[in-house]
């Protein structure tokens, strides 16, 4: 027996009014916890994924090693299917070569701590170019500079996060538009490069990468991270010395696509089959470092949340999809293709995608959810908030959910989108960086991670309410 | 104008209704947030007292030093007076020989790692014992054995500290007697020394020492920690072989008392001079690691909360005492001394101690405050609460508060007792061993805990009715 629901109903959904929670609960998740802090996996799975694979850029032979280790875990833990939904995703190699040496006026040489942007070109066939500098703290300072300032130099946007932001993602995402548009922004007043000051908090000499990408019409100018340290002394020494010039190199290259894919666990609805609950992280990282908080801890995460509920005896009444993306770092295909395949079978019928959960932002101790939803099922997340207290957590709050489920909430019914909050303050130290290593994830706040992350499934598939779709049986 | 309080009245107080908060309160704790995240001092002061100075166990050289260099941080800071209130201490020191070695009966050689508690006394004459071993996981289990068990061994206590607690606190506070009080119950029953399992939740190679003591009437043996992946693989190794022997061998010795003393920095209230609000952490730690987190932390959190008042321009109402108390760690002789001086300045109508706040649980992520104190100031004190969620802080409970200001609780008048609760996953990882270094203590982390002091303080000092006393002018 298939359920078919009418077309039309697809743009009129509605969520009826539910329980929320029922006392039995308190001790179902009080087990859940019991089982991680006593008998977590999470952690010795995040060091093989980190120790035994390393880091895995979608494209890369570690990526397509960690999809399997990925699909071998998820049967392991007793997923009734896992399978490989083919994804086409870009590649790109970092090369052997990023250097950048600054030429003072008086002789000084001086080596800086760059790293390239995923996606950047190299420098022109390879080779050094040298040229000035000019530094500016906003894009749009560069449209009102003189072009001989700008023309042939190497352009420095060298804007600190705002430490005054208590939500460092925010902060993040205040100074982000240099990293992802800097080098557009640079070309279009003819400079020949871009540096980057790395996005991090912290005052150190390491460079943090990450994506960038390229406007169509303007020339490929290559683009790096440079260290915090390296970025405040070069302000301080242009200051001094505004003749000084950087010597760049970058071998950088973009490579044919590749077939991968989302590692997919099922786990069927005892009673409703065709509702469909997501719960991921991203397998693939950049290729710095080891992929550890961003986004190791969210994939074994993901994993740890299908032993848990197995351990504690849980039967889902809805299907529960354990997905480990693809491509987050630099593209989002895997959650694009993801959302796309959703769509069309909520056309056909066939699944209705009723909620989706993320973990993205590192393995430290969790404090809550952010939720992307109706104010109807926001108001149902909230009212879960008790049961949660006696783990320390409170944040339960509308957000930020996750890159890979976001293109989920463009479907017609609006699926709940919730993201796993961990205390904030460390993350963007690793992030994108040689230092995200598996040593910086401490055991028992990943497990709190993990048992807060199966606790809110098991809520959301006890009560969230079916949509409210016509449906006829054949 | 001097004020006297009825004695009748010590014994009376009542505290009035009061209003909670003003609409310019968040502004002005958003300042004090903003100047320690964009100035913030304690992170460089914290690395100057663990790397410069290093660990100051009391009674101790570094000790002394540390007290000097709080004295002048304290005045630099534009404390109105700064004295030394003289604390005599207990000196102990751990000598340079803590060995322990398993000699398996098939010939084996294990070395383990231990450290002496401190307050041990060393092995006889510093000589080496070796004896067989028991292995117990509670002190009562001792009296259950057959003499011949005990006597003439050495006792390993190896009772983990429970992982299913949240609050790794209270974890600690359920595994504490084997090391408090293993030495005495392991005398009593004729044992010749003790081994505690180290109170940590990290599975590592670190023995993490603490205080112990002995009751009266036992003979002193010599008690040491030992790491928790030693004491596991012993239980292992005793199933296999129950013959086998330790050799131990320790030359620690309690020395003469010492006169050092807590360092007071006072800021006089402007309209209740004789009101006073004590913020303190301890200034001793243990001699291994650099008490970076414990307390280190605590010392410059209490430092910075003086900064940081000056910085924002707040003039208190009360006078405020920033006090870094000597002893915490292995006799609390300056929490009570500090009490002691309360009571007779109280009885003597000289000054009233409203309320004092504890920074001792490490310098990570603030998440709120414990408070012991009457229902009504609790309520005041939790009404207080929707200033702090901006900063993610909701944890506004009863509960533990610290070692230092305990004494306190004891006035008749009660003052009201704050403990600040930070994160907690991982303080025990360093409590208390080498682990506990400044590389681990992240600044932005150590601010945030900072501004929240003195945010608490303000309102503290702006909200918290003056107790209701009869005065007499002279």
């Amino acid at each position: 027996m298939i359920r078919f629901w009418c077309i039309s109903l697809l743009f009129f959904p509605v969520f009826t009014q539910a329980q929320t929670y029922s006392s039995a609960d308190s001790a179902l998740i009080r087990s859940i916890y019991d089982e991680v802090l006593s008998h977590g996996e999470a952690h010795e799975n995040l060091r093989v994924l980190t120790k035994t694979i390393g880091h895995r850029l979608s494209g890369s032979p570690q990526a397509f090693q960690a999809m399997r280790w990925g699909t071998e875990l998820l049967e392991r833990y007793g997923a009734d299917t896992v399978f490989t939904m083919p994804v086409v995703v870009p590649s790109w190699t970092r090369g052997d070569v990023a250097t950048a040496i600054a030429y003072m006026s008086d002789g000084r040489v001086i080596p800086l701590h760059i790293t390239a942007l995923g996606e950047s070109v190299g420098t022109p066939n390879d080779e050094a170019i040298r040229c000035k500098i000019i530094i500016v703290k906003k894009l749009s300072d560069l449209e009102l500079l003189d072009s001989e300032l700008t023309e042939g130099r190497i352009v420095l946007f060298n804007r600190a996060m705002d430490p005054m932001q208590i939500n460092t993602g925010s902060a993040y995402g205040g100074a982000y538009d240099q990293r992802g548009h800097g080098a557009t922004a640079s070309a279009k007043v003819g400079a020949r490069g871009a540096l980057v000051r790395s996005l991090t908090h912290s005052l150190d000499t390491l460079p943090h990468t990450g994506a960038m990408s390229y406007a169509d019409d303007v020339e490929k100018i290559p683009a790096a991270a440079i260290s915090t340290v390296d970025a405040r002394m070069l302000a301080k020494l242009y200051k001094e010395d505004p003749d000084l010039e950087i010597e760049l190199t970058m071998n950088c290259t973009v490579l044919p696509d590749v077939e991968q894919g989302n590692i997919i666990g099922e786990w069927t609805g005892s009673e409703f089959p065709h509702e469909i609950i997501t719960i991921g992280g991203h397998l693939d990282s950049w290729d710095i470092g080891e992929g550890a908080h961003d986004d190791g801890a969210g994939i074994v995460h993901t994993i740890e949340v299908l032993r848990l509920l197995k351990a504690v005896g849980y039967t889902p009444k809805r299907t529960i999809r354990f997905v480990l993306f693809i491509n987050e770092e630099n593209g989002n295909r895997g959650g694009i293709t993801y959302a796309g395949i959703a769509a069309e079978e909520l056309e056909r019928g066939e699944n209705v995608y009723v909620a989706a959960m993320e973990s993205d932002a590192g393995g430290f101790s969790p404090r809550g959810f952010n939720i992307d939803a109706t104010d109807t099922l926001s108001e149902l997340f909230k009212s879960w908030q008790p049961l949660f207290e006696p783990y320390n957590l409170y944040h339960f709050k509308n957000g930020w959910t996750g890159v890979d489920i976001r293109p989920l909430k463009d479907l017609d019914h609006r699926p709940m989108l919730l993201g796993l909050v961990p205390e904030g303050q460390r993350y963007f130290d690793y992030h994108h960086s040689a230092n995200d290593v598996f040593e910086t994830v401490h055991k028992r706040e990943l497990e709190l991670g993990a048992a807060t992350m199966a606790s809110m499934i098991m809520l959301i598939d006890k009560y969230i309410p079916s949509p409210n779709l016509e449906t006829e049986n054949d």
